[in-house]
């Protein structure tokens, strides 16, 4: 089969669907979002003999376009995860990846704006990521397993409250604020038989503010690529189809500048991955 | 209205049913768990009246209890909250709560046995903890609005492998083993209008192997209580009814013993909260 293309659109009064992403169009799966889709285990033959209703994409507002999987049921994310930064920084390669979580309620649509909270606004940074999809159950696979249990991937950024991050020695209260997390455009199913699966997105991450770039990174430089972070992950605990693997920031966060750099209210933050689409979110103030 | 205590059962074939649990018997409220029975807003009075199927609690075996939310939506745990434990480590009382995440995966009922995973069975570790759980909708609430969106309060273990927790600076792969989290026996739902809503329950937690103590503390020695919690964590992400913060183990984990001292096979744990009841886990090797 070919690469797919799956995204979840709202329809209005809260309702939304899951879509097959053509050229031109998106056609309706019969699901309520891709999380829905994927937990039927012939997702990939429904998705691609989909043949609901039809929306021109060139008609869709940014704001019709939702996170794909509305609600994961859980979203592990990776530390430290780019072979060339922690060695520019002069550190070693880690053993084992370091995993922390973020909640449900922190994503937002891949055109949606990112509201600066008032109480937590003046430290807030970018992590352009690579986000995997789990498109099977996953219980201690080894990697030849995990591969075949990703349903494919997206971006994500990982936009984190530094203040919040560092106020305790675990940086869940940072990386979880409500509605914060873009994430999209839309899950790329790669080729069965292609390279990707097992390997990930061939390909850079591009992450940019106001169209200057501040990450730039081949995403094959991942100390631990998707399948083997989903193997690592099943070891410890079941990963359900339409979980979330993000899978780690490069070099040129906000934080790490001198001085430091953080997102401000009327700024545009762009995140690309090649072949996964781009992220584009306005930075506003809360009102 | 006086105190409720509200508990899931197995009823067989996967099923669950919430009950109300009486003095002699379990009376089911025609819900699947007590976290689908929190989602009705109605639920304190549709408890309260529940007359449905009744379960004699004396001919109920330890395996028909359940976590008493199956799948809560989050669960927020609390390191370092026991002030007399932090002072005794010479430390300051910390001006934030250290917050980090476990997975639904990881709950496990309150009778139900620890089954050591045979690839992280050296050093896992008991931490006998409160858990509060969240009974209506709690966003950006105050102290005294946060003390009325808790439903109640039950008794959790967040059995925790210490080799992963320390593996990398994130706790989180140590915290969330596929079900190694006893959570229980039932919500304690206090009564309206008495001290426990919004400072928690009263009394001792206490835990121990093999009828050997091991943690013994006065719950009111919480540094952040129940309602501090969430309104904290409120102030970051929208907490659900059925969601859970566990609230941090006292002073007496055995890593922290010389030597130090581990689950083991054949050994049973037990932790209670005055008031709230007991869990008792057989220690198990995986088969």
């Amino acid at each position: 089969m070919t690469e797919l293309r799956l995204g979840t659109l709202r329809t209005g009064g809260g309702r939304t669907v899951a879509v097959r992403v053509d050229a031109a169009t998106a056609v309706e799966t019969g699901h309520d979002d891709v999380g829905d889709l994927l937990r039927d285990p012939a997702w990939r033959a429904l998705a691609a003999a989909a043949d609901g209703r039809r929306h021109v994409l060139a008609d869709l507002p940014p704001t019709a376009w939702a996170p794909p999987v509305l609600r994961p049921s859980k979203i592990v994310c990776v530390g430290l995860n780019y072979a060339r930064h922690i060695r520019e920084m002069g550190r070693e390669l880690p053993a084992h990846p370091t995993l922390f979580a973020k909640f449900a309620e922190a994503l937002i649509g891949p055109y949606d704006p990112i509201v600066l909270p008032a109480h937590a606004a003046d430290a807030v940074d970018w992590e352009g990521e690579v986000a995997v999809v789990v498109g099977a159950r996953a219980r201690r696979l080894d990697e030849a397993a995990a591969a075949r249990a990703i349903a494919g991937y997206a971006v994500l950024n990982d936009v984190t409250m530094r203040d919040y991050q560092y106020r305790t020695p675990q940086w869940l209260q940072g990386k979880t604020f409500e509605a914060t997390t873009p994430f999209g455009p839309w899950l790329t199913v790669p080729a069965e038989g292609g390279d990707a699966p097992s390997g990930g997105p061939v390909g850079e991450l591009v992450t940019a503010v106001d169209g200057e770039e501040v990450q730039r990174t081949q995403v094959a430089d991942m100390v631990f690529g998707p399948a083997a972070l989903v193997a690592y992950v099943s070891q410890i605990v079941t990963l359900n189809p339409g979980d979330v693997i993000a899978t780690g920031t490069p070099g040129g966060v906000g934080h790490a500048r001198t001085p430091a750099r953080y997102l401000r209210p009327g700024q545009v933050l762009t995140t690309s991955v090649t072949g996964l689409g781009e992220l584009r979110n306005d930075v506003v103030a809360e009102a």
